[in-house]
């Protein structure tokens, strides 16, 4: 029993793997950066994305995929900070986007406008961790009401990720927090995370994840 | 291949519903009450538990099961709060506990001694839905830092929850969080839900969820 569950699993892992490459080519080839938002419930991805798109939506031909497990509330709150299709994906009770999810999003996109795209995955630590979905890199957000230890707990999100948005700096003052202990728990885990410490609600520390935004456009070739 | 791995679906979730009733059995013997804390990452559950240890750890009986993807954390931070044993479970990237993993850990625990359990399930919206653990009830608990729709965005989490506990209430001068649009939002997935308010850190409204829980072992039979 257990060998079988085992057996199926490698096998839809490895036709994800086969989807995620052909995803990857096509973003490519058609020279759009692709960034996997990764995170627990209410860590602040939407509100980020909200504001990515009021700021660089236009400039840098921003597209968005959004997943839920039921719902469409997150792609209805950022439709209305683009004049672009948000493309909604409903798992239907799976806690993880799938490459073929993209691969079907991606059809209704207008990809010759899009230069940058945000994949707003499942708010879950665990399951999209193991699911590569054709994007450049993961970026995982998590935020000062937490706890510190989420990198420990979670680790294969953070090792999967190649960036950490460290959110609602906001509430410092007012949570018990220790930013130096929770970077240094995720720097234990993956060595190489580049972080950004922002406020989504106030805009605190948003310049330099815009910066960086555009220096992934700039630099031509996202790969 | 997706009947393949629906069909090996199904008959991984009823063998486990037949481990969750005997498990059930096993603890309504023993008259044990089984509650199942099901949340997002860093919604509070330990800081929670380790309050209601503090308070009615002793006078009830309480004893406790954690997991967790990876670290044993939460089990070491709970057995502080303790003289019992803390059973922890580690499900080596699982996205939630079964009912044969409750098995296993009930033979570690002293059952002639507990009068009340608590299983700290994975940190994880989704997943833990799904799985019958052989609980009284679960408890959903959500924090005012996740925002209002987490209820709507999450439904089978909330329908599957006999209790929610919303937590972190007092952030609520420092986030944008509406208590009433949240409570209405949970009704609506689910009219039988019954609320407590708490800040697990302050102790703000810990004693209904006390009261609560007394009620639970001086009505005798838990089920």
């Amino acid at each position: 029993m257990a060998v079988r569950t085992i057996e199926v699993r490698e096998r839809v892992m490895a036709k994800n793997d086969e989807l995620a490459a052909s995803v990857r080519e096509r973003l490519q080839s058609a020279e759009i950066a692709a960034f996997n938002l990764v995170s627990s419930p209410g860590s602040g991805k939407t509100t980020l994305l909200e504001r990515t798109l009021d700021t660089l939506g236009e400039e840098l031909g921003v597209a968005v995929i959004t997943g839920d497990v039921q719902t469409q509330n997150d792609a209805d709150r950022i439709a209305k900070h683009t004049t672009r299709l948000v493309q909604a994906v409903v798992t239907g009770g799976a806690c993880h986007l799938d490459a073929r999810q993209i691969s079907t999003a991606l059809d209704a996109l207008d990809l010759d406008e899009t230069r940058l795209l945000f994949i707003e995955n499942v708010g879950n630590l665990v399951c999209p961790a193991s699911w590569s979905l054709g994007e450049e890199a993961k970026i995982v957000v998590f935020s000062v009401t937490e706890g510190e230890d989420k990198p420990l707990k979670y680790p294969k999100m953070f090792r999967e990720s190649r960036y950490a948005i460290l959110n609602k700096i906001d509430l410092l003052p007012h949570v018990p927090f220790d930013v130096d202990r929770a970077l240094g728990y995720a720097r234990d885990v993956n060595p190489d995370l580049q972080f950004f410490l922002t406020s989504a609600l106030t805009g605190d520390g948003l310049d330099p994840w815009f910066a960086f935004l555009r220096s992934r456009i700039l630099s031509g070739n996202p790969a």
